[in-house]
């Protein structure tokens, strides 16, 4: 069985016990809206990738903390796409959770994946439970990340650096410190890779709102423009942003610590990378 | 130092971690306008009474669960008060959190106490982390939690007991069988302690949404008729919710597991569920 069927195996089984009989059908039914279909499961994917890279043989630990991951990245979704933040009607070419089910209901699944991502660690990774949670704990909480990100945008003056890095590098970083914990190794180490991924990520999803097709990415485009967001693209223009983003893809894979499956996980990041983007924007390499 | 006094200090100790430098300051500021000054602090003094009276000796693990409970039970005030749930102007005597910091930092505030919970408990609760994160996360997340309880307002037909259940007695059940699980003793046993408890305060709640005075409360009265919310004063009138707050509280006592603090603790729970109601409302025991 593939990686991927295996990571929707696992959020599956998360988002059934939060299902179980006697839970209020609605509610229940606006998180599984929030998390399948998923998206590319870059994230789990990622964590995935690293534990194996790291030799792992603590499969439930690492696909535990890949599954708490996601869920973490379906909440921040709900909750970004809230009206009092930016207001979007339509999330991986379906409504979004506040549009299908209402705001009480959008606000509480967000809620809800909160919390069933750190109750997903605690039924799978027991060896690893308290390095993992505060790993991921980190990267979603104050002051380092998710929230603490989207909290920058209420803040008169915006350290630019440090909102990309908590918005979108952090969830990045705990996928592959997560992995490298996961596997029972030294991970800090591996924050790097996540960082600079994230980074990446972050730029590509700058110019995909500049240049990309909304039917392919499934959300409306030039939202950074109308909410007037700081953007790589806007900033440095396409081609400048394309630059930005091969360096950084250079940089995460060359900062892989040693390990086993080294070089093999240095040729996935720069496939993966290239996914990054829809086809048309995608460089051929020099 | 009292036991009210170390509750504070340890979660203050908690939301500093959250307002560490490089954190963004307005939302710092808003979690701790949710948490500081605090109400009776209910759920922490009943769950480190309970990991007392099992003869715990363990005290970082006890405080670590009661700040957690206390952190999340926060985090759901903030969460009801939002414009799309209770729309609350006032809490605990001051502007609620969305109306100090506005709508955006209320939903983040919310999520980033949710975080700060589990993180605690990650840092203070070593031993018995996997147990207590498994009670603490039933009581808050889905099927069984408060925002399941939360939930069951957006749902056509609501199972009564299911609803306060959830809402209510969820949390105090983590305090009772989180003090338990802390002291490291045997803790399903527990469960209805709490429940009872959280039954008993939501009946006062009730009572005094109907009877009591809005500046001792802190917070408006006649929510429950104005939003047409289930009440037991509602229901029962005030005299038979009297009734049934004794009633409670009396089954609550007696279901104290065997431990060897148990003599001094019922005499507590039923000194501090007086204090559930303002001294104009107590009945004199019969």
């Amino acid at each position: 069985m593939d990686v991927v069927t295996r990571i929707e195996q696992a959020l599956d089984g998360a988002v059934r016990e939060a299902e179980s009989s006697g839970a209020p059908p609605r509610l229940a039914a606006a998180m599984r809206h929030a998390v399948f279909p998923g998206g590319a499961r870059i994230r789990p994917r990622l964590c995935l990738a690293v534990a194996k890279a790291c030799g792992t043989e603590d499969y439930p630990t690492a696909f535990a903390a890949a599954a708490a991951i996601e869920l973490l990245h379906c909440a921040s979704l709900v909750h970004d796409d809230l009206p009092c933040f930016d207001d979007a009607a339509v999330r991986r070419g379906k409504p979004s959770v506040h549009r299908a089910f209402g705001e009480p209901l959008a606000v509480l699944a967000g809620d809800a994946l909160i919390v069933l991502a750190f109750e997903t660690l605690a039924r799978g990774a027991v060896a690893q439970l308290p390095a993992l949670l505060l790993c991921v704990g980190r990267s979603v909480g104050m002051p380092f990340g998710i929230v603490a990100g989207q909290a920058w945008e209420s803040e008169p003056r915006v350290d630019l650096a440090r909102y990309h890095r908590a918005k979108t590098g952090a969830l990045f970083a705990a996928a592959t410190v997560g992995g490298a914990a996961a596997a029972g190794v030294e991970s800090d180490c591996w924050r790097s890779l996540g960082e600079k991924l994230g980074e990446a990520f972050q730029v590509a999803d700058d110019i995909r709102d500049v240049a990309g097709d909304p039917d392919d990415l499934g959300k409306p485009v030039g939202r950074d423009a109308a909410l007037n967001r700081m953007s790589a693209a806007r900033e440095l223009g396409i081609d400048g942003a394309l630059d930005r983003l091969d360096l950084l893809v250079a940089e995460a894979a060359d900062s892989i610590p040693r390990c086993p499956g080294g070089a093999e996980l240095r040729t996935l990041i720069r496939l993966e990378a290239q996914r990054f983007l829809p086809k048309e924007l995608v460089r051929v390499a020099a």
